[in-house]
């Protein structure tokens, strides 16, 4: 076990985190795994990961919602549906590139096993490659998976690094994965949590910052050999965002949008060949299904800034989060793609006055 | 006076309209005109239009508000704050092209001039293009104008055809001007109304039709002259509709890309140099300018068919409307736009067995 | 066989077709459906439909694309790339909603299996909504028919109606499912042809139109039954457009949304339930997969008017030529959804004097 | 003569710069600057900038454009038709909030002045709220500023601060105004520049970063007084980026996008009061007004990525450059706004032992 950026003494913004420094301190929010690491009959270094929102009740009781996309070299399913509505309606599965339909098939099938066939489904799935060490081309992942991560969604800490979705990930040349972190803000409306978990796949090693320390240029690939001896062809992010403030779809999608601001702290750009997408839920507002008239909180866009230093913040710790916690990990064809060197990294970040 | 599209037996769709058949059937929703037709020391056939919301509280008392962009070859002003937060915060002006800026302008000092200076302001002004009949290039227009259409806002009938932003509009190659009407929806959540109001300056003759009906085809140049000798650079069509429905902004979205049904139905194509943009609001909540939370009232998503219904429907309506209200007019270069032959239209309608 | 539209004397707008009056008439695009009818174990009225741009070189050689969320209650993969890049690298998949993703990870499979793994992919897949005929709680589908849609994809005239991804569809509350139809446009850069196809499946009867006539208003449900006895909850169109007119991606962008024009002709509001999602594309330029630069032709958008005419009018032909195709269906708990009465049609129609 | 961030030894990122480390390093990109300081009789601290691409001949030879709305609590003119035709066809303005329409229609009478009046025109102007200094309720800005921006742009070097649209600006709680940087990349297509012009008016002096140096934490309130002391009610920061890379309209919102990366480095998070708008537009092919086909060069996207750190980097410096070129100013009320304290901001860095 590695631990996390604040077993470093590194920590993200001015604001407190909540219980777990999870996405799981919003109530309701659950995450599973399911890990898929085998090397016969082919090479897999895969998985999937869910967020389930209001324990499990999204079905029947739809949460605000609103994407941003970044860099669009990627597939979340469901856009047209938020995009027109701002309704998120299933929970949120991560997983590799090739398999997206699979994962996005299961959700489906999970709203009509659960009796759910009253309404017809539109999950939201995203994904990022992790063809680089896993034998993605072998399709690996198998309805098995997708349901073991939905089963085993659960409330409290959540594993990070090598798990679920993020199990075959490579983030600035070093080992990635999934990550989480979470903030608490105050505001007249109440004391609200923003969560937020990541599947990070992208970036140069040279660009990698930590709290504004540009560690990566200490980290040159003699000091760390990069995870690929020729240029790989994919690389993304995936950043999911939820909070129990009461927001308007239309805030959830600035929410999204301000995910960015972390990623870009952090060094991603938005390459070419990266998907970096972004979604937000607000579970502030019980939206059944219905035709009656909804009546719903909303707090002021005035009250909006806090919860945007949140997300932002949150983004640039959950990616840390991966990097920190993920393991030096081989694959197919002897490729390996190495953990960020923790004792390096505190000794680099210890030069820095600025603290 | 030629009077509006029902005194010629034609109704548009099945639902009921409001008590004047206009925009201003919306309560809260008034409507002014300042029309400036002279021909020295240059020829002027020009005006503005404005629609005042909520009796002219929406300086502190936003409105929800959505917009489409479905042929953008026009300007609309304070469109990125309505994209950002949903908020219509000033009252909605339309005037020619070239003069946009100028009413613009006059709408931030309206706000300073009334004492709202504790927040900066982004108002709502959108043009279509006059400079065939006008001489726009001279830049006719004052503050004058703009002022007049402010204050001179009322509830009530609305004047329609050659007056105030459409006073020099040419619309299927007869004259256009603005038009409005209005439709009422049952729902759950009550008896809501929807009001639109058009600025019609786009299409092609033969593409123009009635209820379905393929009037333009009938209309050839041999039985009324077009309004032009050469290709014409311009044509578009604003629209704005209001409800007191209580809607989201994505709704008003929504329900402004609906707006695009009403415009096809009477033969607008969404041509390239027509600059056809349509803005949504919503007056069924109030949204005080405040740190306190805000609770709203939400028509459920699947309340909103109606409300499409209403919205195509009107804008159908509202353009058939500036069309029958428009009277022949002459304006610079000897250049005549003609109006809709009334009589044709009724004998030919007559013919039409569908009734 | 019911013949087409324009078997019955009716031509929609003034442009001529091309050869077969089909998507296929675009050079290069070809079309396969494969369609699944079987009432054991489960009851299936299914199938997926294949466009197939560039006779399938569009895994190396991009098309320029744009899209079109009309209103946005359905599944359109691959959207995130689209907007990001304008680039279409895959086939098109259409089939029930159930199971956009099989198709999806069938269409990455099929990229694999030719040799194409330099890059990752993110396919387009759309659906609409067969679950009141076909059992799709079932999963009736598998990577059996998703591969023979695509491999008898072929040129020349498609078979319409009841087929592939169409073939438990209802629009109009009367049998409905896949329909095509083309226009040629002649500009100064040479003779242009624009394809459509759709699947339709969205729509109340009353608000149908053949060119402007309310058919749907004397095809009451004494005449023709509804395809329900109980309200459905679904029912969409996804529409796509395909040109060698060489346009760029925002000029696709355009033209999508211009589908709309077509669609509100024939009836189409964009209902809650409804899942509008338009795709176009231009085969008018090679851009294959390289770092070297690319040389493009553009159509300049003074030009694009012909073109918005040509999609709308092939969209509202091609609406039609799916319900004069479709034939009377049964399905699963004894419903059956009724065609077009034909007969009735043209003894209507031909009361209109407009033509 | 404070001079630019480089006197001080800092570098932002690894490309080089243009000749003038300035957008004017475009070929054909002009900048002019009309500054109001006055005293009676109101207080003016306010102006005008204009970037005039393709040395003026923008009016008949467009460039390729995107946008992209960070955080939309701002106005920007012109956006519906970059978005629907992806053309540039007017010079830029920047200026006070109160006054864009002045500017706008300024640049409307400009074309039609200088002959162009074969098309009608929709400018690009855009603003933040210099209202903090300068009493923008006195509306203190003519016509006469709008044009001595206009006709005095020139090439070469620009000057930076508090001049032009930037006078009256705030940034970080310190003097905000006016920056400029640029970049030259490599590509197979050639070399490129990348130029970028910022109008910085946003942000909390604790979140201020230089080349992630947490120099705002070191800058507290006993250091260097706020510039207000209540809270104000605007701040936004404009961007506009140039470059000779021939991009297509939907290349050139990319760039835009990652504009975003450069603005979160220095500490933008979009607060809700932050209007952060940003434009690119690329020279790289021309456009005459015509109907004859256009031919293009187009840098293939996955050449894209050097432009995308291109564009960042220079936004970050553009911002700095705007802080350490800004000199301490009083305005209305007695109020003042400090400038960065160049002395203090060495000091700091120098302990940062990561260069």
């Amino acid at each position: 076990m590695r631990g996390r950026l604040r077993d470093l003494g590194i920590e993200i913004g001015d604001l407190p985190t909540g219980t777990h420094n999870s996405i799981t301190d919003v109530a309701g929010v659950r995450v599973g795994h399911a890990t898929l690491i085998h090397d016969e009959p082919t090479v897999a270094r895969t998985g999937v990961t869910m967020i389930v929102p209001r324990d499990g009740g999204i079905w029947t009781d739809f949460a605000h919602a609103g994407w941003f996309n970044f860099s669009g070299n990627g597939e979340m399913t469901g856009l047209p549906w938020i995009e027109e509505s701002g309704l998120l309606g299933s929970p949120i599965g991560l997983t590799s590139t090739h398999q997206v339909g699979l994962v996005r098939d299961f959700l489906v099938k999970a709203a009509v096993e659960t009796g759910h066939t009253d309404a017809f489904h539109l999950p939201v799935v995203a994904e990022t490659w992790d063809g680089w060490l896993s034998d993605a081309d072998s399709f690996p992942l198998t309805e098995v998976e997708a349901r073991m991560a939905y089963t085993s969604a659960a409330a409290g800490p959540v594993a990070e690094g090598c798990v679920g979705g993020g199990t075959g990930m490579i983030c600035h040349e070093l080992k990635g994965g999934i990550g989480t972190s979470s903030r608490m803000v105050e505001s007249r409306s109440g004391v609200f949590t923003v969560g937020v978990l990541v599947q990070a796949n992208y970036g140069r090693r040279r660009d990698l910052r930590v709290d504004g320390f540009p560690l990566g240029r200490h980290l040159g690939f003699d000091v760390v050999p990069s995870a690929w001896d020729e240029p790989p062809n994919g690389g993304s992010i995936i950043v999911v965002a939820a909070t129990d403030a009461p927001l308007l779809p239309i805030q959830c999608s600035r929410m999204a949008r301000r995910i960015t601001v972390g990623l870009a702290r952090v060094g991603g750009y938005g390459h070419d060949s990266s998907g970096d997408i972004f979604l937000a839920f607000s579970t502030g507002n019980h939206l059944p299904v219905s035709k009656e008239p909804w009546t719903v909180d909303v707090l002021p866009h005035r009250e909006m800034d806090d919860l945007f230093h949140a997300v932002a913040d949150a983004t640039e710790e959950s990616i840390l989060n991966a990097l920190v916690a993920a393991e030096t990990m081989s694959g197919q064809r002897g490729r390996t793609a190495h953990a960020l060197p923790l004792d390096r990294m505190e000794e680099l970040v210890a030069l820095d006055p600025r603290q």
